[in-house]
Parts: structure tokens; sequence; C-alpha cells
């Protein structure tokens, strides 16, 4: 029997308005997105400052603690309380984290929109990692990307942020936004580990609309997500690294194109779903 | 007079071709831009690992140094080696950095693409940054976001990259790409480090396709470039540290269309340019 981490609902504005002036002269308003600092502490103990978005600070919390291989199980935390008035999210283990100044000691900057400090060794752990059988038919794919174009977001209203969505076969399960996408995945990561053990990601698809960076692949993995779509394309590290996990990538999704770089096993085909050639 | 670094002129490609599968179920390739590590050590200190394209490796990794204020003169660095066999860059400093491991410490997940590890705390460094008097008119303006739209590009071949340039009035001096956009805007201070004491950033425009996040602001703050130009938005703490420098941001510039977020006493307004409404 899994114990839960008790978990705040702490709510921020997502968006606000500021002033502008158009090319015309004009002044006028637009509409931004929140950028706010999450301070994180595990057990009194300062970890690292999160730039978020703030749609769900305790998910972003667990989810960044899980990918970050920090915590190995969900029961390993007893809570998360966010207040937003300081900033500070504060982590309470049952019983600590083993060697935390050592494994959080390894600094790698990343490519990806903002994460920067993929602790450790993760790139280390992909061999360890095997992926569950899973396919997706091409109209699956389609249904996916037609999900996301009807989804309301933020991005729609005030633009600057990345959209990731979790996926089984076409139906969406969980929509997040931040200002860092690494933010969003991570989100979707606490969100799964509370679902558990109901869910396993073995049945999904791992949507964003950010680049295919070897750090968003490595993610999609550890949450045992075997395929991935995206709207923009893919680095040389993404691809090394999907390639090496068997993982599906599925890159410049929209209306129905896309290219698959790698995992095309995966990809049940149905090009007469594709139309007709421009 | 000052003592500039020897550097080496290492050089790797910055595509390669992949198989892909499209909609139609047939196969082809498509260039991806290179991603590669570059750890750097400094005085055999390992440092950091950047994910960088890796077309100017030398200057970025003066600019990193640079930007994360580690080295406060360029004359402190006497050479930087980069073996991309190996993927290192050596950087030898000519009397070493005082309390390096203090000062690399503290450390932050930003929102932008990629940075991630903006060491220590340029957030408090921000109250003594003064910037120069500096004005664009709007028909520079517009002549910045032409000579972009006109640039050759890894982007334009390979896609999945960000862009940075660095523009006197609306003449390009430096063009950068680089997988995460924090490399394209480090390697740009590492180069007008070099130009140095002929260089400085008072009369300077700072152009990136990426969103104007808080890092990309204070690093142009950093280089004394007083104005900032996006084809995409802002976020809010971009907002705030561009509004309490006096930073004038514009983005969602393309074509003739823009906004002015902050400092728009720096634009010199021309709205008959503009054209007429749509």
């Amino acid at each position: 029997m899994q114990r839960l981490p008790t978990l705040t609902r702490a709510r921020a504005p997502l968006t606000r308005a500021i002033d502008v002036v158009d090319e015309f002269g004009e002044r006028g308003t637009a509409s931004i997105p929140a950028e706010r600092p999450l301070t994180v502490y595990v057990d009194k103990r300062e970890l690292v400052t999160l730039m978020t978005l703030g749609a769900h600070p305790e998910w972003l919390v667990l989810g960044y603690l899980r990918n970050q291989r920090l915590v190995g199980s969900v029961d390993e935390v007893e809570s998360i309380t966010v207040d937003w008035d300081v900033g500070v999210a504060a982590v309470k283990t049952r019983t600590g984290i083993e060697r935390i100044e050592e494994r959080t000691a390894k600094r790698v900057v990343t490519t990806g929109c903002g994460q920067g400090s993929v602790f450790g060794d993760l790139m280390d752990e992909i061999d360890t990692i095997r992926l569950p059988a899973a396919t997706l038919t091409q109209a699956q794919l389609y249904g996916i990307v037609n999900a996301i174009r009807l989804q309301e977001s933020t991005y729609k209203s005030a633009g600057s942020v990345h959209g990731c969505a979790l996926f089984r076969g076409e139906e969406m399960l969980l929509f997040v936004e931040d200002v860092g996408r690494h933010n969003a995945i991570d989100t979707i990561a606490g969100w799964m580990w509370l679902q558990e053990p109901l869910m396993d990601g073995g049945d999904k698809v791992f949507y964003t609309t950010g680049r295919l960076t070897s750090e968003m692949v490595i993610k999609s993995a550890q949450m045992g997500v075997p395929i991935v779509v995206s709207r923009s394309g893919i680095t040389q590290m993404g691809h090394e690294v999907a390639g090496k996990l068997g993982l599906c990538t599925v890159g410049r999704a929209t209306n129905r194109r896309f290219l698959c770089y790698t995992g095309v096993e995966r990809l049940v085909l149905q090009p007469a779903l594709a139309g007709t050639r421009p």
C-alpha cells in the first residue's frame, strides 16, 4: 500500500497585463505569462530555485525530485508545502535523502529550454532503462496533434510558454504549460507518480511543443513513456539517446505532416491518411 | 595595454544528416544541428559541461566565464584550448580565480532556453549596472529585422537552433547560432571582450530569436548593451528586470510589426514607416 504525500494546492495568477507601445506608436496592453521563483527546500536544506509559471507547483517539485533521481519512490515524500507569498516549496521526506550533497554536485548545462542543472549522471543511467513495447497508429498521432490544436492555453492568450501533454492513445490525460518546458515535463512526472500504481508509462505518449532534446528524451524514458511527439525538431543528442533507448521520436508534427526520427517500428503507418502530396 | 588570451580555433561540423520516415511512410534524410558536450576545465579544475553546436567554442567559453562573473577582465585569461576529439576546453588563467568553489555553489534553474546554472547572484548585481544612453530609430529596427531575415543560417538548413546577433545601428557585427541560446549570447559576449577596448556596448543592439527572459536581459546589460530585440515575446521576470535596468526591450518583431515592452524612450518612433493598419 503506497502512502501518497500530503500536498498543498497553492495557486497564483498565470498571466499579467503589461503596457506596450506598438509600431504605430500607440499604447496598449499585452498579456504575458507569469514567471516566479520557487525555492525548493528538502528537509530544511536549500536545493534549487525553479523559475516557473506556477500552475501546479507541488506536482512540479515532486516531478523534479523524481526526474533528478533524488527520490526513488513517491512514498519517500511525506509532504510538499508551497507558499507563494514567500516563493518557497518545503519538502519533507520520511527518512531523508542519502548523500544529497554528493548527488547534486555534478553540473551539466543542457540545451533544452531551461533545465540546465540536470544533476548527476542521468546519461549513465540510460543503459539501465528498458522501455515497454507500445505502438501508436498514424490516426492516433493525428488525433494527438488535433487535441493540442484545440486545447485552450496560456500560450494562446499570452505566448512565451512551452506546453507538454500526456496522452493514452489520442486521449489527453493532462496538459501542462510552463515558462520552461523542463518544468512542464517535471510536472507531468510528478502527477503520474501520484496516480501510481494505476499509472504506468507503457501505453502513454508524451507530447511537447519544444525541441526533442536529450533531456526531454531521457525524462520521457524515465517515466517509462516510449513515444514522444513534438511540433518542433530534434537535436543531435536527443536523436542519439532516443536511438539507444529504442524510443520513438516524431517531430515537425503539424496538421498531417510529421517526421519520425527514431523507433519507427513503434509507429503503425497509415499513409492513406496523409492525403496527397503538396 | 590589454593582453588578449591565446585561443585555438577548433572546428567541427555544424549539421549532420539523419534518416527519417515521413507521413507517407517514405524514407528520406533530414539535416539536424550538431550538439556536443564541451567540458570546461579552469586551471585543471572541472567547472561545467556545456552542450553546444560548436561553431565558436573558444568565444563561448570566454563569454561564459564573463557572464558568470567568474572572470572580471579578459586579460585574466591566458589561453583557451579546445579539443573536439575529447570534448574539452582547457582554460588557463594568469593568476587563478579566487574563491571559485564558493562562487559556483548557488544554483538557479532559469527559464531561458538552456542556461540553468546561472551561478551566484547575478540578480543582486543588476542594481550596480548603469546602462549608457542610446537610442534606436524605427527605421534601424526594421533594418535589423530585415538583416536577420536575409542571414544564411543553420536554422534555415536544419532548424532547432537559436540565433543571436550583435548590431551597431542596423549594421550586423556578428551572428551566432547555438542549440542553446544562452550559448549564443555567451559567444557574443566572448567575442566582444576580444574586441575591447575598441568595443563597448553603448551603441549596440542585441537581437535574439528566443524569448526575452530575465537571463537574456541581464546578460545584455552585463555587456553594456541597452537595447534588445526579439522575434518572440517577453517573460514576466524579463520584463521586471528590464524595467529596473531601463533597458529597451522590443518583441514580436517581424516584418513591420513589433511591441516595445520597456524603455520606450530609447526608441525613436517613426509610425509613418509602419504602413497602414491591417
